[in-house]
């Protein structure tokens, strides 16, 4: 293996295409930013990709170049966690249509020597997992151990297991769905139309002057994080606690700390994202539905699979509800796949699986343990 | 009595205050514009007042100047309806803050001449439950045959119960609450936010050249409308439909049929309502509490009334839940008031109260009849 796969500080690999999309487009070249943790087995067999969610970004393990934040799953990921770097060699990679070094709407578009902006090509989940898979055979890996992901990061790993049903030994999907649903979709389009409303979007043409549409990307960013967490986590943190003040101020600044709480949400996230990413990310996910690309059966994107699954979901979790974990079991069920599934109780919604959880961090470490050797 | 109170088209009177706010303001004169169905007894003892919700008005079952639609809620008001003006003398104000006639941030402030706009005192469901006494104190109506609201209307009625505690004889209460939750909160700051992050909003002062912040406002009700309905709701009437095409677009247009509605929502919404009462509303919501008015216990907001009450919930109503009636119920058991309560079952969430639901009818119809001659 090559040395310098050991540790994994801003990787990136132009892969000369073309990637052949859902949408009929073509996409040459792929950019590839990513990040590795671990050292590669001489036999590449010890390989776990994370896919990231819809806001994330490769830094799972890694300071955050923009924010000089920890990495996002820094917990659940580095020597002696629950995947083990020790152990395994942990790829991530940044998806197609994000804003962190892959191609997405921020990139040059070498047709024309200008950034992409709307000109680049609508995405599906499918399409982001093709990516990694080019990524992966550049780096030498035929096979997982394990694909990981949460929330959109599970979408990308059942596809893997549908997409390349013998390239995946092993699959954990957190906090997931196999389709949109239509209250995901709205939520979504509220996101969308919040930034398309914004007069700096300027139909997504607004890289060259740096000026854009952050007060759409804000207010998008807020109607999502309230779905992110549960309205009981939300009365627990916040309730109708006032901000700094001991009366109301009969005014319309932020009174209560949950405004003040989302009211930061949203500005930070513009200083870390880019608004065509988000409009083209979203997008990837209202039109996810799994079982359509099959006939309209799920078990049947999981037929030809030979990986095991584990599942897990939460309790206060109403972006991605148990029930939606637990019609992939059913179909990996009725596609005679091997499958584990576990509902979690915690208190914060679909955000749990970002949060300190011990008895996630016992089944994710115990289900790849399992496998090792297999 | 005065026979111009039987039939109720586009009544407005100017009350000359001063109505003292809970924010220690002041508003003089007052305006209230309202509706009347039906006739008032000569004893003034068949008065029912309607209270309408946020974005509602006082055209409860008259057209619309506006939209030319049809009353809000037609089907529950009128002649032989569950609310039946050939028995009571109905009442429907526009409640202060809002856009329809009665004072608000479009009307003129006397002071100088030019609409409020963000001049106009912040208030609370408390100062709309003041306006609407002096409405009554107006009309000869010292007490009401009942109080009835949905929603925001709901926390008005329970408000009234309160507030003159000897005015009012029963209360129904309709998909309510007796406060607004951080998750309540949450959502209508992201609206406030999207009306106020459109440059078109000018801090309010977009009265004079007639270009008001459509597009915030648009984005503001999206994101509310969600909440009005079901998750269950929306699949069932949208589920992951196209809008009239055959496959998706890879594109940005409203591709989904739940993305087409909401647009619409958010558009037509426009032609209808002012952004800055939308702020003005909606801080008035997340001000309320009962129970902090009162020592923070709701019982003792409800020790002195005499009414009845009469309680109804939808059991897919996520904004304001089934445990915020109940919360409710348990108060008035504990202050010793009589009160029935029902959850209802209908799959169209918040909205439910809006819509046609026979056993609504006949509950509210039938607590009506009951108090008739007590």
């Amino acid at each position: 293996m090559n040395d310098d796969l050991r540790f994994g500080l801003d990787r990136a690999v132009q892969l000369p295409g073309p990637l052949a999309l859902d949408s009929g487009a073509t996409l040459a070249p792929v950019d590839i930013a990513y990040e590795t943790y671990g050292t590669l087995d001489a036999d590449a067999g010890n390989a776990i990709l994370i896919c990231h969610a819809l806001t994330g970004d490769q830094y799972v393990a890694s300071t955050h170049p923009v924010t000089g934040k920890d990495g996002w799953w820094v917990r659940m990921v580095g020597p002696g966690k629950p995947i083990d770097t020790d152990r395994y060699f942990v790829i991530c990679a940044n998806v197609i249509g994000s804003c962190l070094g892959s191609s997405g709407p921020a990139t040059v578009n070498p047709a024309t020597n200008e950034a992409w902006a709307m000109e680049f090509p609508v995405l599906t989940i499918a399409d982001m997992v093709r990516a990694q898979a080019m990524l992966l055979d550049h780096l030498g890996i035929e096979r997982l151990h394990s694909v990981v992901g949460g929330s959109m990061g599970g979408m990308q790993g059942i596809s893997w297991t549908a997409l390349y049903p013998e390239r995946v030994k092993s699959a954990v999907i957190i906090a997931s769905t196999a389709k949109h649903s239509a209250q995901n979709i709205a939520f979504h389009e509220v996101g969308r139309q919040a930034i398309m409303a914004d007069p700096r979007w300027r139909g997504g043409a607004y890289y060259a002057d740096e000026d854009p549409p952050v007060s759409g990307l804000a207010v998008a960013r807020m109607a999502a994080h309230i779905t992110y967490l549960s309205e009981e986590g939300l009365t627990e943190k916040f309730g109708r606690r006032l901000q700094d003040r001991d009366a109301k101020t009969f005014g319309f600044d932020a009174d209560f700390q949950v405004e003040s709480y989302l009211r930061h949400q949203g500005s930070t996230f513009t200083d870390r994202f880019d608004a065509n990413s988000y409009l083209y990310i979203t997008r990837a996910m209202d039109y996810f539905d799994l079982a359509e690309d099959h006939g309209g059966s799920l078990a049947t994107a999981f037929t030809g699979s030979k990986a095991r699954f584990c599942l897990i979901s939460f309790d206060s979790d109403w972006l991605y509800p148990t029930a939606e974990s637990r019609a992939i079991v059913h179909a990996l069920n009725a596609a005679g796949a091997e499958a584990s599934f576990v509902e979690l109780s915690a208190p914060f919604g679909h955000d749990s699986f970002l949060l300190e959880n011990a008895e996630m961090d016992r089944i994710v470490g115990g289900f790849l343990k399992s496998g090792d050797g297999k």
